[in-house]
Order: C-alpha cells, then sequence, then structure tokens
C-alpha cells in the first residue's frame, strides 16, 4: 500500500483575496500526511503587466504569452506570490520549498504548437520528474509549485496550473496513492452553472460522458474535467472539485470524481 | 578532512549583461565540486521600480525599502532573476534550485533596528539552517540563493546579498571546508582605487588591519571586506575577490583573502 500524498491546486480566487488565502493556507497546514501545493497567479499578473504598460492579450481565456509578459509572470508567479505563500506557509510551521519546473528540473514541456493561434511562451507539459521531487518529499519538504515550466535549454515556459497539478499528481502516483484537489470559486461542478447549490457529489468517467453528450458543462469546466480523468485514468486515485475549504471540511458539498 | 564547497557570489555587473552572465555561468557549470550560487538583482529592480511608478531610495548605497519596493525585489531577485539563472544553468545540465531564505526556512532574519535611518524590510540575518540546506546538497542539488530572507513570521526581508554569501559560507563551514568566491566588476582588492593593475595578491588579517588604518579602502570596499573577515575568523577556509572570470581562471589576477 503506497502512502498518501495529497496534491492541491489553487486558484485566483483564492490568491488574490489576502483573507481567503491566509484561511486556506491554515487549511492547507493542517491537511494530514504529505502534500503538495500549486497555485497560478491570475490577475495579479495582468494588474503589473497593465502597469508596466503591457497589454494581455486573452484568447479563450489563455493569456498569449510574449516575452514581456512572460518576464511578468515569471516575477508575478514565481517571485510575487510564490515566496509570499512560502513565507506565510513557514509561520504555519509547514517547511514550504517554492519552485517552477525549472527548479531540480522537476517539469519540463515544449511550446505549444502553432496551429490557428500562436500562444507564445507557452509550454506543454513534457515531462515530470517524480523522482527528483520525491527527494524533497523524503526530506520533508511542502513543494509550492507556481505555473511555470521549462524546456531544459534554458527557456521558461508560461503553463497552465491545473495541468500542472495534474501532471505533478500523475507523475508521483508511481510512488504515492494520490488525492487530487482543485481548489475553485464554485463548491463543486454544477448540474445547473447559475445554481450553486446543484453540485454533483459524485462522478465516475461513465456518468462524465453522458452529461457532457447532454451539454451540461460549460466551456471554463470542460477542460478542468478532460484533466481530471485523464489523471484518474494515468494512476491518481481520487479527483476532489470544490471550493477551498474542501481540503479540510468533508461535511460541505464538493464533487468527487472516480474512474 | 571535510569536503569542499564553493560559495559564488555575483553582484550586479555581472546580472545586468546577459553575455557577461551566460559566460560565468559556464564557469560555474565547470567549477569543480559541491557549490551554492548567491546573487543581488541590482539596477533590473530600481528600473522596473521606475516603471511602476515606486520612487528608489538609496542611502549610502543601500536600498530603503518600504512596502512597494519589497514587492518589487520579491519580483525581481526571487522570481525574474532566480529563476532565469535556474534555467540556464539547468540548460548546462547544472541541477539548480532557487531559493530565498523563506524556502526551507534556509535564512531568517530580523528588521534592522531604526537609529537614524528606518531601512524599512531590509533584514539583518540570524540564522541558517545547514542541516536543511546540506539536505539539498546531499541530493545533488545545486542551490542559488536571491538576496530575500524571511523572519519566520510570514514576512519577507530585502537583505544584503554579500552578507547572505558569508552568512551562508559560515553556516556551511560545520558541514564542509569552505571556499568563498565574491565576483564584482574589479579584478580584486586594489591598493589604488584608480588602477585596475594594483590587485592586492594575499591579504591576511593583520595585513588589512594596517591598511585599513593607512585609509588604502574605500567606503565600498570596507563591509564588503568585513564580512569576508567576519567569514574567515568564523570557519571559512578562503575567500576569493575578482572578477567573474576568478572562478575558473586561476592565471589571472585577484585576491585572496585569509586569517
Amino acid at each position: 500500500m503506497k502512502e498518501k500524498l495529497s496534491v492541491v491546486k489553487i486558484g485566483g480566487n483564492v490568491i488574490e483575496d489576502s483573507k481567503v488565502l491566509k484561511t486556506f493556507l491554515e487549511n492547507f497546514s493542517n491537511l494530514e500526511g504529505k502534500k503538495i501545493l500549486v497555485h497560478g497567479g491570475g490577475k495579479r499578473a495582468t494588474h503589473i503587466a497593465s502597469k508596466l504598460g503591457i497589454e494581455s492579450k486573452m484568447i479563450n481565456g489563455r493569456r498569449i504569452t510574449d516575452a514581456d509578459t512572460l518576464e511578468v509572470i515569471t516575477m508575478v508567479y514565481g517571485g510575487l506570490v510564490n515566496k509570499n505563500i512560502v513565507a506565510q506557509l513557514q509561520a504555519l510551521n509547514i517547511n514550504a520549498l517554492g519552485l517552477t519546473g525549472a527548479d531540480i528540473n522537476s517539469i519540463t514541456s515544449k511550446k505549444r504548437p502553432v496551429k490557428e493561434i500562436d500562444f507564445g511562451f507557452v509550454g506543454d507539459v513534457e515531462s515530470v520528474s517524480h523522482n527528483a521531487i520525491d527527494k524533497l518529499i523524503q526530506a520533508d519538504f511542502t513543494p509550492v509549485f507556481c505555473a511555470i515550466t521549462h524546456d531544459k535549454n534554458g527557456q521558461l515556459f508560461n503553463t497552465n496550473a491545473d495541468t500542472i497539478a495534474s501532471e505533478l499528481a500523475i507523475g508521483l502516483s508511481k510512488l504515492y496513492n494520490i488525492e487530487l484537489y482543485y481548489c475553485f470559486e464554485k463548491n463543486g461542478v454544477l448540474m445547473t452553472v447559475d445554481d450553486d447549490n446543484s453540485v454533483i457529489d459524485y462522478m465516475d468517467s461513465g456518468t462524465y460522458e453522458v452529461l457532457k453528450q447532454d451539454g451540461v458543462f460549460h466551456d471554463g469546466m470542460l477542460p478542468k474535467l478532460e484533466n481530471c480523468f485523464h489523471a484518474l485514468s494515468s494512476g491518481v486515485s481520487r479527483v476532489f472539485i470544490g471550493n477551498p475549504s474542501v481540503i479540510s471540511n468533508k461535511e460541505q458539498k464538493f464533487t468527487t470524481l472516480y474512474l
């Protein structure tokens, strides 16, 4: 029986509100067992880019990352957000260590191929060095990953944080029994997008396919769910989707995904 | 006999010129044995602060760090500069890992006491977790430290990079035979400040005291040398001061300090 490892991903709604972040990090510090945190950067990067006179271009909710935008992302995700989370976790006696995919060569990626759209310095994950990351975990450090990877040739890439979380979860499932948490602004996956109480409690891959055909899931949720079922079919034990308190309060509503 | 560990500090002149940095990192990658890199951020932070409308206040060459300036430093030192160095070292097959003092609680500090001047969020080093850092070194990772520390209560601090290098060197001298390198814009410590060829080859603490009394060292060099002799009297074996190629080319001029 493999030891449990929790991989927890938080989105912009958690990072952008310092009170919400503080509460989340307290809950994260109380989460039992070995764990990894993954965060994006959200509107903070857009805000700082704008102040620096760099226009943020989004297509289908994805950021087009030119050289200037990559610099801002490296500053905001890899510096400002990551190091403040690490310092706050240290104050909670979690021995946190902030990382990009370049650090210890943990996550490599390659530039997303140009089809209709050139996303610029956006990388699709190629490999996760689960043995290198495990050296940190075995040393009782708690890795905190931001949404940046590299190509092992000196180039950093902006990379989707949901994907980073699922790829880390898949890679580490060779060594651990992985529970993957996605914390976002809703209470879970909803049957009716406007009804916060319509949380789907449990969903297996069969139900998912049926509901997808029925058009239940909106455009923002579909790639998240694809990510989750990809993780489940690649070695991850369970996926939980809910608001940030899902990691500490199993009484509340949230969605559990399984194969 | 303890194993050798090199601690190498680079200043703004190396970081700000991408060609100089590239050459330095190639030399660093060829430096034999275990090693640690320490870098500041230099003018890049001033430049980005200025673009963000934040005025940089310097007193006696030290930056006054208000909350906005600390954010810029965290972005530039901890994100932009650190992660690009890590990615470039990875391309050279050095398994680099970027850190602030908050990461793995490696370097704690406390706010510099207010005397005539309130330096703001500037921290004086209190402790170095040499055992935690050694776990990374033993795992064959190469730590890359930027000039940021923390107070273990969630607060990050801007901290002098020369001091970080000497405190890391002192802390790790409990475990390793430490050679400490300071790479800067001159060829070494100069007898005559305007004459680049007047490099002092060797200087022990006795000679240092005599030359200091004679007023040989200018204001910028004095705190560097105080740092160095403090390190030497606290367990560090040797200190080398020179231009960035001092780490690879022992034929050129540079200064060696010893007790």
